[in-house]
């Protein structure tokens, strides 16, 4: 029996991460990762809070989540957001209705001053979510788009306008003043491999990275940090990261997306069609791991954070 | 073609008060109805505005109401409520998903500026109710019940312990210092007939008298006022009237209900069975009108409002 490490943290977003984090849960023993999540795409809905990447790590690690879209719960239904929209109120979110039961609870507890970090492993905890989740910061962030049409927040961006018009810059409002989650620096300081999720790096790890305390923290520890590539022979598995990336004039490589994650690399998971691709990473001391990345559900997922395990292990060995 | 009143001002609460105002809202033309609703049993529930009898109101009136229960809307589903109850929230307070919506919405504009007035107003017209909803007051109007278990607010006396803790005394915080809704004052002034309808007393009528400028302004009204008894016989047809009056020492009968009133009302629609009982009352000029008030469904409602129409006309010829 090889030693596997006993606390793993995942940097992740929303669908890929949730994913990716779900493979390592169902891998790893009862307690033993915490995922750290982005907190740049959370947004007001008629004044209820709502976190669209914790919810859909929460639901996903809590088996409710809708597999098929890959957000929301599974089976939900959208009575309350029929009223809203009946009322004249703007609809273009699909919130459904323990969705937001959820958002009620949430911004019911923030009105009553806990903190988002102990609202979200509250819930964690009460809808049997398979890991710890945390946000990257209690403080308030939020991706704003350079866009065609001037600068738009992210919810609107994303769906409510199908993440069509053009990006040219991206900005973390908040960022620099944000304080990290105090369990997520726990989180970090007791790790013993960090792994960054398959998400957009550009929309879901960099607003975590933008955090100063975090990226401080996650400099500072020992623990060996492997990446997985978002993308396969420059395609994204979901979402618009391929044509962002272009939009924004970086390479939509797994060269690109390593180079957006600075020193903070120690290797790199990669689709076998990309090895040939990141050679050149390899000859700058990052570590391949040349696999079949897709997660091709729960079980998929697990087979690649198994394989992300193992290799770790020879990381360690190296240091 | 007997002339009827041209505008109908009805005081009411939830349940039975709804019946009524649908039964007028069918037997007079379009826009002839405002009903000005209590708001002393007005709740936050997890920092959500819930107005129950605005909101049996709303739902009966836009035919949205589930008929069985006489309150909240028909086929509604539970899952928000059961996910905050999952996480760990009190729900007693049966809140559908349908409902929630527009707790939601309500406390979202509440927010933003706008008054309870504006908003009922929109959400009557935005759901096709078939009158003009009008809450007392804007302002903050709670009713307190004094127990053999202490002070309570009503919501957790009424649903959260089934009116089981005995009553000795009510006050209606904040109604002191509660302006009237202006709405309410509009409708008032141009009322050619005004109606209290069959609800509580104690409960809901009393709450709305205890605005001073409502009272102020119904006092100075020259259009007829006819109550209708919520007792039959000596009993409710729906709710704790009858204990609750017992509880309160006051003498359960239509005498009794009258007396809450003062000198508002120019006529009373009591129960052929309580006809003799009132033979005081008409000594002391209050025209009765005996006749059947059971409401057995919109169609009997109708009937009574029909009826009450006709009569208040012989009031008028009287004036």
């Amino acid at each position: 029996m090889s030693a596997i490490p006993g606390k793993v943290v995942m940097l992740a977003g929303g669908v890929g991460g949730a994913r990716m984090a779900e493979g390592f849960a169902r891998a790893l023993p009862p307690g033993s990762l915490s995922v750290i999540a982005n907190v740049g795409d959370d947004e007001e809905f008629y004044g209820l809070r709502v976190c669209p990447d914790i919810d859909t790590l929460l639901y996903t690690l809590a088996d409710r989540i809708d597999r098929a879209q890959g957000w929301g719960v599974a089976d939900d239904t959208v009575k309350a957001l029929d009223v809203l929209r009946e009322l004249g109120a703007p609809a273009w979110m699909k919130l459904g209705d323990s969705d937001f039961g959820l958002h009620i609870w949430r911004s019911w507890r923030l009105a009553g001053g806990a903190s988002l970090s102990e609202i979200t492993g509250e819930a964690a905890s009460r809808l049997g979510a398979r890991a710890g989740i945390v946000p990257a910061s209690d403080d308030r962030l939020r991706t704003k788009l350079l866009t065609d049409q001037g600068w738009m927040d992210f919810q609107p961006w994303f769906v409510g306008k199908r993440c069509e018009p053009k990006v040219t810059a991206l900005r973390y409002e908040g960022a620099t003043e944000a304080r990290p989650s105090p369990h997520a620096l726990q989180a970090i300081a007791s790790a013993d491999l960090i792994v960054v999720a398959p998400s957009n790096p550009l929309l879901s790890i960099e607003p975590i990275l933008a955090v100063p305390g975090l990226i401080d923290a996650l400099s500072a520890s020992r623990a060996p940090c492997i990446g997985v590539s978002p993308l396969i022979g420059g395609k994204a598995v979901k979402g618009p990261l391929a044509r962002l990336m272009r939009d924004m004039e970086i390479e939509p490589t797994c060269a690109g997306v390593a180079s957006r994650y600075g020193d903070l690399l120690d290797a790199f998971a990669v689709a076998n069609v990309d090895a040939d691709s990141v050679v050149d990473l390899q000859c700058r001391g990052l570590a391949i791991l040349p696999t079949d990345i897709l997660m091709d559900g729960p079980h998929g997922a697990e087979r690649l954070a198994r394989e992300i395990l193992a290799f770790s292990q020879t990381l360690k060995a190296g240091v």
